[in-house]
């Protein structure tokens, strides 16, 4: 507790002296400071700066020094402070990232930002980074990056290990362990386990020791048969081709799990009603008010819809204001019961363990489920409400509705994110609302639908 | 389409190909089988067999086929396939895997099931896996696995070489890269890529060229730091070991970015309301619905309490039956604000960029975010209902009530991650149904109260 105690009272100081060091224009200072620290605390340092000072830090240092930095914090927030720098002071830093670094970054941020940086970086690394973003998100071309080691077929070892020993520190800077062999139209040909030298005679041909026709992955493998590959096969990366087996890139175990990841993380967010980017604290208030406003604003409207359904129904609730409690208990539960069929769908999907078109089979798999669970927490309903009010059919058509309801919700639950995913649409994202403006709305109509048929025997 | 449609049909076949094929107890053909698919339809087909085929499949071939088999399917795959089995077949099989696989595999049994296991094991395994068990999840412990190369450090690179070449095949099977370097004691004392045996001399010693003082991490190094360190150094691995230095297994990049992949997963699953095990379609329908109404159960309780205020203010609701309308909406609405704020603070703690113990930091940042986008939805919501009902008043009431409900879900959601975390709780499994409470709760106080203080302007 004392120590950690300290370890607070120790950051409140670093990150003091690097804001004193900033407002110096100290560079020296602050580079120091970011180098005595855990990464995890530069991290937390950057993020917990004020965003002007976050803007002069990024300024201050070097290029070189900027871009280390930058590569060390996470992504989102590499992209809040590229933004907020002068176009050519970002191109500047972005040079000296490597090339998936950078279009990582680039890719954060708005189309016109990302174009004005790159029309500011040198021809050569504009050309590649744009070829790079061009890949979609999802796909082996968005992971791989371009820092590989090529021989041509015919190199002999000893050639190839002399330029290994010279040029040691710069390949094994891009951890080299496997090298490519292109023929002279600089297709793939082969693959060389750098160990594999160990076992080799010196006079031999790269194409006398390379593995022939090694397994490839094209710019638009998606990223779960990439898992799949690097699961059946146990290589520590993919050369990636295009269409005529030129090869393009590397795409490497990491960065293939790291994808997987992410996509697991964005999906967390958006079911919880965060869309677009990741959303800090420590970025600006209008900005995380905005986001979080488009999505709570597309709710209130599906709300406004569904509750128009107890608005038509004013005289059965008049009649009959108990079922009132009951209301947001249907609406709060059927979400519930079909959220737990979204996640699902949406993980059997990411898994490929079902088609979107399975329809008949989510259909079948979960009405059963429905029946079963919602005929238990209509019962524990219908049985609290006939106590309650010692009336019977009112237990009886809210145990009902609930039961109901939550089979419908179970199956809509199911089938949404099929159906989303079938044209093309992001499960993550769109399933809950549907959902549970479907749900509410049925819920809502089952409750008083059957109340009002029943009136008699309700008041 | 066509082709498509094909491949359903293929897959069909295969489906009953595999299935006669286990009913005919005929091995080789379900071995020639399995082994002409891709990794994703092996994976398909395992999960859509008959539960009873699947079980008959394993006992069918033999426990090196099965145990490669097994380690194709998902873990979650694989924890149902070994709990069907007789514990002296599973044993049978569990043995022919890597540690790693062994440990994460019987991680996903109860722990009746995998005691009975393990007690069919062959002493030696049974007593590291137990040990391996005992690492808590999130830790390096957790994820290290037992197969390295490790030389003594006065062994000559000459000898070293020879040991190589002649367990080429034994080594290159865990894709050798580092061999650790041991004192006497078993103490570890460097480390030695295996590609700097190309530029050594034969006669040196193995603590010549070692690299000393190696980073290692302790067997209780906490997931995320651990991501941190793959961050900070570009080492494809690194050794665990325990306070005496002592090396107890060695942790790659891509175990360690799979259990933050999984933790993900996990978490996402929560929110969405699924405890314990990932759901599969092809599970038993008595354990999805059970584990399914598990967490529902919980939940209706909750609705109960929160709807309670509703019952208890019933005279208010009968004299402005309207409000009846708003109920849900608020309760639906705050959720969806608060939710948005919990997942800020559970990224946030994933990404340990806030500590448990920053209530006031969340407070302060959270309500003031709330009050905006509270006055926004209030205003909206208070817009339409003096509009639809032309009772200014009823505006106010229904208003206010959700501006100011929306901040304190908003705070409360941003909070109650960082008390559940701080109480060793899980946030993503308590967040929601706390929220969802306490939110509903207040909710429907305020409006119901406020409705009641200025009933005399609503009738």
């Amino acid at each position: 507790m004392a120590q950690h105690n300290r370890s607070e009272e120790l950051f409140d100081k670093q990150l003091e002296s690097l804001s004193n060091a900033i407002e110096n224009q100290d560079s020296k200072a602050a580079i120091q400071l970011l180098e005595v620290v855990d990464l995890d605390r530069v991290i937390l340092l950057v993020d917990r700066l004020d965003t002007e000072f976050r803007k002069q830090l990024f300024e201050l240092l070097d290029p070189e020094r900027a871009a280390e930095l930058l590569a060390q914090v996470y992504d989102f927030q590499g992209g809040v402070i590229i933004e907020n720098l002068e176009p050519e002071k970002a191109a500047e830093i972005l040079t000296n990232l490597d090339s998936d670094d950078r279009v990582d970054l680039l890719n954060e941020l708005e189309a016109k930002d990302s174009t004005a940086i790159l029309e500011e970086l040198n021809d050569e690394i504009a050309d590649e980074t744009r070829r790079f973003m061009a890949y979609p998100e999802g796909t082996a071309g968005a992971l791989m990056y371009s820092e590989f080691v090529s021989f041509q077929e015919d190199m002999v070892v000893s050639d190839i290990l002399d330029d290994i020993q010279n040029n040691q520190g710069r390949y094994s800077e891009f951890g080299i362990q496997y090298a490519y062999i292109l023929d002279t139209a600089k297709r793939l040909v082969g693959v060389l386990p750098v160990r594999n030298l160990l076992f080799a005679k010196r006079t031999q041909l790269a194409q006398e020791i390379m593995i022939r026709e090694p397994i490839t992955v094209e710019v638009t493998t998606q990223t779960n048969e990439l898992e799949n590959l690097f699961e059946e096969f146990h290589f520590l990366a993919f050369p990636v081709v295009d269409s005529k087996q030129r090869l393009l890139g590397i795409v490497d175990r990491e960065a293939s799990a790291e994808a997987v990841q992410e996509a697991a993380t964005e999906d967390l967010l958006k079911v919880q009603g965060l869309m677009g980017r990741e959303e800090l604290r420590s970025m600006p208030l209008h900005l995380r008010s905005r986001r979080r406003l488009s999505w709570l604003s597309i709710n209130i409207v599906l709300n406004l819809i569904s509750a128009s359904v107890i608005a038509f129904h004013q005289d059965t609730l008049e009649a009959v204001i108990a079922l009132a409690v009951f209301l947001p208990i249907i609406s709060d539960m059927s979400g519930c019961s079909g959220n737990q069929a979204v996640a699902v769908s949406m993980r059997e999907l990411s898994l490929d363990l079902i088609s979107p078109k399975e329809f008949r089979r989510v259909f079948f798999k979960e009405s059963v489920l429905g029946l079963i669970n919602g005929t238990f927490l209509g019962t524990l309903i219908g049985s609290i409400a006939w106590l309650w009010k010692g009336n019977p059919m009112l237990g009886l058509v809210v145990g009902a509705a609930l039961a109901l309801n939550t089979t419908v919700a179970v199956c809509v639950g199911g089938l949404v994110p099929l159906l989303l995913k079938a044209v093309k649409q992001d499960p993550a994202l769109a399933s809950g609302p549907i959902l549970t403006t479907i749900t509410d709305m049925c819920g809502f109509l089952l409750i008083l639908g059957l109340a009002s048929l029943t009136l008699p025997y309700l008041v």
